[in-house]
């Protein structure tokens, strides 16, 4: 008799977006002429640069001929796109990576959720809270979140992140096993500076801590001493695996292409204290359970590394950065408490009065028609905040800043 | 301390591709003026149809536009090619499926090995042997398969296909939790009737099993008794999940997209009985740890089902499948008993004279300069076997043929 893996079963029923676009959709219902401009989704809106349309077609045509035809790539990805990536994304920074520890993937969700088969279903993981749902969903689904307790998952140490503690996570004074960090932060579009990095690579040395490091909106990053990869760090090549993607750097959530980062360092440890270089075994399972992914989504990602790609791609993430800016600014005339939005495409708005942040959605909803995301969606530390985000057309995105002046 | 995933380490060191590589460079590098045909490795070599490339052009330049620019598309796929599927591919058959059983992937690859997610990792499985090693190295990785005890999995039931029986497994005796089924078979080339694979589904029905089918070699199938579906089989609904891939179908494989049936009927039981659809499940899957295929790659699928697209897709397929016959026919001339290769782009071959089908690989290669695949590579049943694929170039099959008839 095939038995069904109970621990999907506690995975609670409803999506967060899933809640938003019933609620949305009931408003519209309601008020058919409503003008409803979303904030909502971290979806990107503007189109995919010249250069990266260019490589692309170029690559389409070459698979039409059976000279420049491409079947089966390297599950890792194509050597001309993992060497960009060691040139372009670490190299001027002073990282010193190699190709083969570069798995070029189709996007960052996959490979956040895959990168925990790697690990003993118990051991135990820590999250800062607020976080992207997929770092705890992808554990809950293999038992490794334990059980819901008011909330919270048994086995998931939170690591809350509010404006109380300026958005800085404490350090466990307990052990933990896995952590996953992400900054620039989703959602809180808060970033970690490079001494608080230090001291998560510190902790992690020290107590033998595997680090899950989720580097997706680094482009966004405008401020130079914010770090943009884990392995600034001294040490970090050690105990961290770090997460790309092209979906916010260049569009790309349509596309399909990202990066994980596995350095020959890293390693985890057997029952009897044998340690395994973690490279190997992600390897092992790209080549399993991944084919690689699309030639011309590589080709295209190839593209984002040619002086003409880094210049289209740096504007369109100025045109995001200047809505947020227009959003930080209207939002905060308004006195309202505003962070994110100055190295992340995300804005994390603290609702006014204490009113909880689902309240808060519905009354922007019905009273600007603008949708944001009720930070609790989330974790629990997103109680009581929102999200919105940058990646709006620049007519909606004022036109609904406009809104909220005149709800507010 | 973060725990390696101990599992992981009973994987064989060797994959069966890269040993062959090896011997091959190692050929190469003693012979650098031979002219080396590989009829080893299963990738298509014939470029991309007309109506394919001219829908991707048109995908990419939408993709340029705000209008027509494509986001995160739905984790399941777009509809405009689940409904093409549905359509053509099932409904011409008498199989109604409604498109949110449809779930677009990245390839068949990818869904074969993530598919035993939903079940509890102590169910028993079955294969057919030799099969697609993907089937039980995802079920090692997770702890499903046991160790290995004599050259096999202890917790996996094998169902020899050979020569002797015909290529025709035979059903267990005892109860398995879930069966993996290829047909057209990947390595043997085999196929199997209405009434095999009757008695499978009834067997199912009966023992409450699941079966994971494999259909990514279905456009292959040129009699027309042979089922392209396991849903053209009452009942199957309620016990199969199938695999489909335009990989071979359309020479997609470094396009990467495929899809996977999941029928609302479908259910695995939890420890007190209660049924589980696992439709639901595999969407909540999906939607964690997958954020959808490229856009293009599913314009790209949706022209195959166009009149030319189809045309076109037949034609190569047609002249893959005259190779397949050219094989055939030297190889049977010289007297070697040889499968498949008539409803499926693999030829098994038996190894003359009862030589081990390695030491008979390397003769190919030294003597004809021809590359096949040992057979054993893919299950001990495929000992005394080798494979060799139809997917090269006409000049190069024909070549290797005229080789092997000097050689033989």
């Amino acid at each position: 008799m095939a038995l069904v893996n109970e621990h999907f079963l506690k995975l609670p029923n409803n999506y967060l977006f899933a809640d938003i676009a019933k609620k949305v959709n009931a408003f519209k219902v309601s008020h058919p002429n409503a003008d409803v401009i979303s904030l909502g989704i971290g979806d990107v809106t503007q189109p995919l640069c010249p250069a990266v349309a260019e490589a692309m077609h170029k690559a389409v045509d070459e698979m039409t001929t059976p000279e420049g035809f491409h079947g089966y790539g390297p599950e890792q990805g194509y050597m001309f796109l993992r060497e960009a990536i060691v040139k372009n994304d670490f190299l001027p920074r002073g990282i010193h990576l190699d190709p083969s520890e570069i798995f070029v993937n189709d996007g960052a969700k996959s490979d956040t959720g895959n990168i925990q088969e790697l690990v003993r279903w118990d051991n135990s993981i820590g999250v800062t809270d607020p976080i992207y749902p997929v770092y705890i969903d992808s554990n809950v689904m293999i038992g490794r979140a334990g059980v819901v307790e008011n909330g919270k998952w048994s086995n998931v140490t939170y690591l809350p992140c509010t404006a109380e503690n300026g958005f800085v996570p404490q350090i466990p004074d307990r052990r933990v096993d896995i952590i996953y960090l992400c900054y620039p932060n989703n959602p809180t579009g808060t970033v970690i500076s490079k001494e608080e990095l230090r001291k998560w690579v510190n902790y992690a040395l020290k107590n033998d801590t595997l680090i899950f490091y989720d580097a997706a909106y680094e482009a966004y990053i405008q401020d130079p001493d914010i770090p943009h990869s884990i392995y600034e760090i001294k040490g970090a090549k050690k105990v961290a695996i770090e997460f790309h993607s092209y979906s916010k750097t260049a569009g790309f959530t349509g596309v399909r292409c990202g990066y994980t980062v596995v350095p020959k360092e890293v390693t985890a440890s057997t029952l009897d204290g044998k340690r395994i270089a973690l490279n190997e075994l992600w390897n092992r399972r790209q080549c399993t359970k991944f084919n690689g992914t699309s030639y011309i989504s590589q080709r295209a990602a190839e593209a984002i590394y040619t002086p003409e790609g880094k210049k289209q791609v740096k504007k369109t993430i100025s045109y995001y950065m200047d809505n947020a800016k227009n959003m930080r600014d209207t939002l905060s005339s308004l006195g309202l408490d505003v962070f994110g939005g100055e190295n992340a495409p995300y804005i994390w708005l603290k609702v006014p009065n204490g009113e909880d942040c689902w309240r808060f959605f519905e009354q922007m909803l019905y009273n600007a028609h603008v949708v944001c995301t009720p930070g609790v969606g989330f974790g629990p530390s997103g109680e009581g905040y929102i999200r919105l985000t940058a990646f709006g057309s620049r007519e909606s995105c004022t036109e609904a800043m406009e809104r909220l002046k005149k709800w507010i």
